[in-house]
């Protein structure tokens, strides 16, 4: 295979889900230029390393004028840094998973990066979609789980143990309940799953309602379920998603008062079909935030859409091999 | 004068408050070896610039065998890093003050700079308080108002435009009230004023109360007044610290999972007396953060005091002449 390369150098962007990898090569402007996915297919531990690895070969096989510089990789949970190794909740066997070791051994003298897929979806943004440009961005990823991927000055907010932006833990309604002790309460309140499960709280609560949400089992009510409720204009949906925007809201007002950033970045699942609230996000967002801050940030959808980690993590390897 | 140093550069850090304004001259290796301070008498306008200059001229004109090499600033408000002024809403027509220009003019080629006051205490903390030797590290500022020192990485988080750590406008208690306009929602619950406010309010829901807090006119109670009767178990004021610790806990634990940091040190006039409640703080926080970053973090009160103004001031004077 000869493909045509415009640029000097190429790099790859691995974005490993729960459920498949995503491998894609970009040139150094940012073109992509082949992109390969592969279900997981409930493959465990070391399986998973071998499948990535197996993609990956045939990625760096390709003979091209312009070969791959480096690798980068979006893993979801968290990467550490000082050992290389990754923990991701959703993979069996990845509590301390040595994966930097592993693709590095088939990687030789090409340096590969790794980074949690918060920290990759806000590259995503910086490099192609909506935060161009921006040295203080937010990326508030909400899909089944949220978190928060934070570019400060520029740089990626890493914490000091690599597991900063947990957003999805923030406290916005006390007092604690016990509900909030595996998820944590803003992820409990307004993720993909939060939005099921407060629409079943909510039908348990309201015997008189007969509304769309009423039919067939109510554990089995998703979040999808409860946008098309809402686009009828049923009322149990509509009450869903109104105490959603204000968790939302309330979330955001706090990263603007904290951070002060120039731009927040809804992406992830929900948004999706959450975009259409985002003028509801900024004006409950606008009630709490500092004010002056408040004025200074603009809100947007991605830019960059489900492409945001794949591409995340080619800017990342691009970023260890050039100054940018 | 003749001072005798030890070290080859000496700097000055200017802590700047609602009512004074103080200055000290530090060695480089930390040595506090003047200090000074002068009453606002309630001033406004160029005349705080007038007297800030009054009394650094006279450290200037200290005949040294190690001159002043850098000055340093901590304001009450906003330093805004472009332009060179400050916003400080406690001093009248320091709405957008042109303090670095005045400064400069008499520091001539002696370099000048200004931050925040929050800054600037978790730079006094790292230089010579509880934050030595950390990268990631918190200052929580609790007094008349609520205000986060940020360093990360080893750099202050200033945000897009010198905002950021604006934590008294953080949203914990939903639905949003009224009362929250002016100050924020943690700022209206958690602060000294928040605390006297709180106080009053429970009085007023509590005919039937007739304790330390009931005497004399409801409007006067303090912070101070509600830790002294909190000594003596006082049931209002066991309440009033109660909802105090719980937004204290909720904050903390939102610092907690958002930055993952080593540690949080507690500062202000509250801490002061809230020392006491740092590991129910600590409980309460447990219960909301991320659970890896919770066992992570630290907890402690300030080292530097009162004095992390002026020192954090020096600290910031040292760093624009030292690669440190």
């Amino acid at each position: 295979m000869n493909l045509e390369y415009e640029d000097f150098m190429s790099v790859l962007g691995i974005d490993l889900g729960g459920t498949k990898v995503a491998i894609a090569m970009f040139s150094e402007s940012g073109e992509l230029l082949k992109k390969e996915t592969a279900a997981l297919d409930h493959r465990t531990g070391s399986s998973v390393a071998e499948l990535i690895c197996d993609v990956l070969k045939g990625f760096l096989e390709i003979e091209a004028k312009d070969p791959v510089r480096a690798v980068g990789v979006s893993v979801p949970g968290i990467s550490r840094s000082k050992s290389g190794t990754v923990w991701a909740p959703n993979i069996k066997g990845w509590e301390d998973y040595p994966l930097l070791k592993e693709l590095q051994a088939l990687c030789g003298t090409i340096p590969v990066s790794i980074d949690s897929d918060r920290a990759c979806y806000i590259l995503g943004e910086l490099w192609q979609g909506n935060a161009r440009g921006c040295k203080d961005a937010i990326y508030l990823s909400v899909g089944t789980g949220i978190g928060a991927g934070i570019l400060i000055n520029g740089n990626i907010l890493r914490g000091s143990q690599d597991i900063a932006g947990c957003i999805g833990w923030m406290a916005l309604d006390r007092p604690f309940k016990e509900k909030y002790t595996s998820c944590g309460c803003f992820e409990y309140h307004a993720s993909g799953e939060g939005i099921a499960k407060v629409a079943r709280e909510l039908l348990a609560s309201m015997p008189e309602y007969s509304g769309e949400l009423r039919d067939g089992d109510p554990g089995n009510i998703t979040a999808a379920d409860v946008f098309n409720a809402y686009e009828k204009r049923d009322r149990l949906a509509v009450e869903v998603m109104k105490q959603c925007v204000e968790f939302w809201g309330m979330a955001v007002a706090n990263l603007i008062s904290l951070f002060n950033p120039e731009k927040i970045i809804f992406g992830g699942g929900v948004f999706g079909p959450g975009v259409q609230f985002i003028s509801d996000i900024q004006q409950e967002a606008n009630k709490w935030a500092q004010p002056i801050s408040a004025t200074q940030v603009s809100m947007e959808e991605s830019g960059a859409g489900g492409n945001a980690g794949v591409i995340g993590a080619a800017y990342l390897a691009l970023q260890s091999v050039k100054n940018i």
